[in-house]
């Protein structure tokens, strides 16, 4: 049963092994919000990505025997993973689709990850998958549907309500929904989360609004790890708490990001824009309050502009 | 008289006025290096770099009468003297030339800053500066060769001391030498300060061997923050420490630049890679050791990679 107890629980087996990630914030930015802004660097984090902390607490909890594990990825959960096996000594498999970002496959492999290239739909990851177990004895470790994982990513939001006291809403961005469901549980009542994501992926939004799980759209935005259809667990939990999701272009994604690298000095990837983005198009809900926008993952390719 | 007395009096005067910036660590930098780096990140100080110490320090110890200050600079001690006015609210003039990045003049001037164009060469500037001040009463606040500049510089070196306990040796650009001196008056003997700059901007390494003190070399480097020439008390300090200061090629910087990126997530601008640069040259000075890099800008536009 997943509850603020797990989360708290992957709180202690994570302590000292992923980094407490700082909250940046700016005046420039406050003003063109309307509101105070606390960024919770989680590109900053372990592999470059939140998907540090859930993945090393599936690993923390595997039964003993067990000496490799295997995930499907287009690329922050896979290089987690990679990196949290290599802590306990295990093998690590990635089911990886050939379309996913160079910057990725080279994070997955840095930390000794072995990659299994698979085509860029979701079905084609799970039959690569599924014929490759016939052959090989791993653990699966899901990259979002899965309770271990949700209380490794709500670990974010106990820290980050940690930090900022007062804190009135968290700002995610929506893929598979790990990190929005493991910040609800983890939350609570003690702030509001609100969920983001891109109109070309926004699968999760559409869902919400009908009542039913809908699968991925084709994988098309930018925000290349948001491309993910939501979980069934992630979507029982959003469905639940009548979590709120907003939409954003790929052009607003885009000058989000831009203005983040441009204000804050950090490199973000595209699916950690989403998030600012949304807000900054909704304006009217944040007024005032206490925001905290999370900076899910720094992995892309950046140069000097011409 | 400049001595520890001046620094500690900057930092009590600057705080809470000024970022407390975050250090960063990577263990995939640390083996590259084969020591154990602390990024000192000043890119994440107000004003987009560790310029807004110095200025703030001069600003606050101004005579009241003073309404207006004025200096010359190629970029971000204009926009930290502009943000620093605008704190006292005052009017800043900012002798600033025309070739200086678009990123760095639209920073002057997003703190209310005045831009007054030059030349690219430091006697136009200096030129251009004299006739303004016969129309215009201000205050000149020089860029590097002033010790109260030179004392805020140096709070730097006592918040990463106080940060990081043990750290033997502290890396960071020449310029004018504004905090390189500070930081060897700050951390006088808790740790070993060294200097890098660019080939093409050589001259204070070249006045040190020579013992004398030259002007600037032709403004060729692409680390605009350090075409400036040293000043005479940075010199001076320099000298009687005896610093040594090591030099790289564009490339090396440009390569340390996109490693900082990648790894640590963060933007910085050309010349705060350089004394990465210069310690990945000279491994064997540092090997093993705990090793304070002082990042000090982050006002660069970067894009996404093709």
């Amino acid at each position: 049963m997943l509850n603020l107890e797990s989360v708290e629980q992957a709180t202690q087996l994570l302590k000292g092994k992923v980094h407490r990630t700082p909250i940046l914030q700016s005046s420039t930015l406050n003003e063109i919000a309307g509101c105070d802004l606390y960024f919770k660097c989680e590109n900053l984090q372990k592999t470059g990505a939140f998907k540090a902390r859930g993945a090393l607490n599936s690993v923390l909890n595997l039964p003993e025997e067990c000496h490799a594990v295997i995930t499907h990825s287009s690329g922050n959960h896979g290089a987690a993973l990679a990196w949290a096996a290599r802590q306990q000594n295990l093998t690590c498999y990635v089911v990886c689709p050939e379309t996913a970002s160079a910057t990725k496959k080279a994070n997955i492999r840095r930390y000794g990850g072995i990659i299994i290239p698979c085509g860029p739909e979701l079905a084609s990851r799970e039959e690569v998958m599924r014929e490759f177990l016939d052959s090989h004895e791993s653990h699966v470790v899901p990259p979002y549907d899965d309770d271990l994982i949700i209380a490794g990513q709500g670990t974010m939001a106990l820290e980050l309500l940690d930090q900022v006291k007062d804190l009135e809403e968290i700002w995610v961005p929506v893929g598979g929904g790990g990190l929005i469901s493991g910040c609800i549980v983890g939350a609570g009542n003690r702030a509001r989360v609100v969920g983001a994501e891109p109109e070309l992926a926004g699968e999760t939004y559409e869902s919400l609004q009908r009542k039913e799980r809908l699968p991925p759209y084709p994988p098309k935005s930018i925000a290349d790890g948001l491309l993910a259809g939501v979980g069934v667990r992630n979507f029982e939990i959003l469905s639940r708490h009548q979590t709120s999701v907003f939409l954003v272009t790929e052009a607003e994604i885009v000058e989000a990001m831009r203005l983040i690298w441009s204000t804050l000095k950090i490199v973000i990837e595209p699916s950690s824009a989403v998030p600012m983005a949304a807000l900054l198009k909704n304006k009217e809900k944040v007024r005032g309050k206490h925001v905290g926008v999370v900076l899910t993952g720094g992995n892309v390719q950046v140069d000097l502009a011409k």
